[in-house]
């Protein structure tokens, strides 16, 4: 019996490298694994809780759908989906709010960030704060139960989402009986610690992302734009600390990254290592860039792969929703 | 163009009389109104904010559908469905959550009788409020969009539920083009003053209520327990301070009406008074309780109705979730 592995990105901006480090790639690693069935899809409905302009958001539900396969990912090995084909999970999605405290809610980080920032600004604490961003862990809840999902790679930040998923799970099972398998979480190591152009986390809300498709001349524009101290080229450097490094290291051969490492002992000019970077980055990148403008010329393939994956979804998701409904005494 | 009429009972309890004269009663009436669709529900989902007995719960549903149904509801001039059968809505109800925002569902009245009895009780302000308790506005707002509703009948209780619909309509519309039609509520005369067995109003929660469908000899007995003073039998009494004549008046001719006024001013027992009741009450209630008995025998006539309704409620719930999904961004 195969281990589900479950993960879920949102369409609410580029795939940057961030993303690839941290969620893609490790996740295209487990799906050749042959002990996991991965599950991986297009969290399109999550993207909702930000306003949208609808057509931007179109695309770039498209865009996320296409880097997972321009990337690598076999839709053969993997049930490839995205969200709002599978309607079951929003049926789940209320039953499970129906057996979640208010409470657990009420904790949830992210919620209590925006409360935090709202008490600091002197405001009403729940401004700009909307049902669905309030919510939205209960849904995660129910994309991570209807598959008895086992393994959900997460970033540090996202440990709670698991947590609240099998608290609700448990619930659930204590008062109708064994249902839901609980989810274990496994943290992607090195996720928190990509760094971004200026240093901090790459993030598109601090806007100091790398967007992996972009062509080679933008990509080499933003490489040039990472932070870098004043040391004068001659002078060694610590690659552990340099942000250029850390990047390399994820598309250079272990020969290269070894050879890198002399570089900075030695002395290297910050250009000349941001120009080797460009050349490992846009060496790996230059394949799936292609195959992403492809796609994304194509749409209506991406389309389709996604409905045979929302077939085999529903597969799951149909059955074990009847059943759910019949333990709660909803008649089927 | 006919406007549509929309109302749903959840299954909390057996059907009394008060559910019967505030709500089954009127909308039976509008429902032979030519300028009215009926669209009525059994709302199931909607009784799941409380924890319930899973078979206790679908016998629950059942008994209000064929509550309905041996009352006189035609399932060919309204649309007469389960909730749980129409899952759009609960696609549409993750679509409006998006667009609600925290604050209109933290100004909720049920929700806000619930944070005033805790602290009272010196607990905390959430103590036994689940996710669903809290957003249930959020799902009866997409059981009334769903439908273009133009007319909702309600309790005086209830009007903050269409205006919040009218709300979260309004959001929508005004980000995303207009959608939604704003529906409009209509108070029920006499729903808030239908008195139960103790004098104040029939309702579950007070343990006060006359289940409609019950054997004679239990309704006679239910009916003797109706709450009276102790004037003598040949004293006059006045008929629009007893709850006997309240009740009177639903099921008895204008001519047994004066004459039962005429009574009181001379001066009547309470026991006759009571007597005579339970005879015009029976006399209406003992088609309509062979009727129910007959349909709860045979629960899957009441799922054929059902079923049928509910493929005439997705042929509106279907393509108008289509348009939506297209407006908002989402790939159909």
């Amino acid at each position: 019996m195969k281990k589900t592995v479950l993960t879920g990105i949102k369409p609410t901006g580029q795939i940057h490298l961030g993303n690839y480090i941290g969620a893609i790639k490790p996740a295209l690693d487990l799906a050749i694994r042959k002990e996991y069935q991965p599950a991986y899809f297009v969290a399109d409905y999550h993207g909702l809780t930000k306003m949208q302009q609808p057509n931007d958001f179109r695309q770039l539900t498209y865009g996320i759908a296409a880097a997972w396969l321009a990337l690598g990912l076999d839709p053969k090995r993997a049930i490839f989906y995205r969200q709002s084909d599978v309607p079951e999970l929003f049926e789940l999605n209320w039953i499970l709010s129906c057996i979640t405290t208010k409470g657990l809610m009420n904790r949830a980080h992210a919620y209590k960030a925006l409360v935090d920032k709202n008490v600091n600004l002197m405001k009403d604490e729940d401004t700009g704060v909307n049902i669905g961003l309030f919510t939205y862990p209960v849904l995660m809840a129910a994309d991570i139960l209807m598959f008895k999902t086992e393994v959900v790679p997460v970033g540090k930040d996202q440990v709670q989402h698991v947590e609240i998923a099998r608290d609700i799970a448990e619930s659930f099972n204590n008062y109708y009986g064994e249902t839901f398998h609980l989810p274990e979480y496994k943290i992607q190591e090195g996720t928190s610690v990509l760094p971004g152009l200026d240093g901090r986390k790459m993030s598109k809300s601090y806007n100091n992302t790398i967007p992996i498709f972009e062509e080679p001349k933008k990509l080499q524009q933003l490489i040039n734009k990472i932070k870098t101290d004043s040391l004068p080229p001659e002078a060694p450097k610590d690659p552990d600390t340099s942000i250029i490094f850390t990047i390399y290291k994820e598309f250079a051969t272990p020969v290269e990254v070894e050879k890198m490492r002399e570089a900075y002992s030695i002395g290297i000019s910050w250009g000349e290592a941001k120009r080797q970077l460009f050349i490992v980055m846009n060496r790996f990148l230059e394949g799936p860039r292609e195959r992403y403008k492809e796609l994304m010329a194509h749409p209506e393939t991406i389309d389709n792969i996604l409905k045979d994956g929302a077939m085999e979804a529903r597969e799951i998701s149909k059955p074990f929703l009847n059943e759910i409904k019949r333990k709660i005494g909803i008649t089927v």
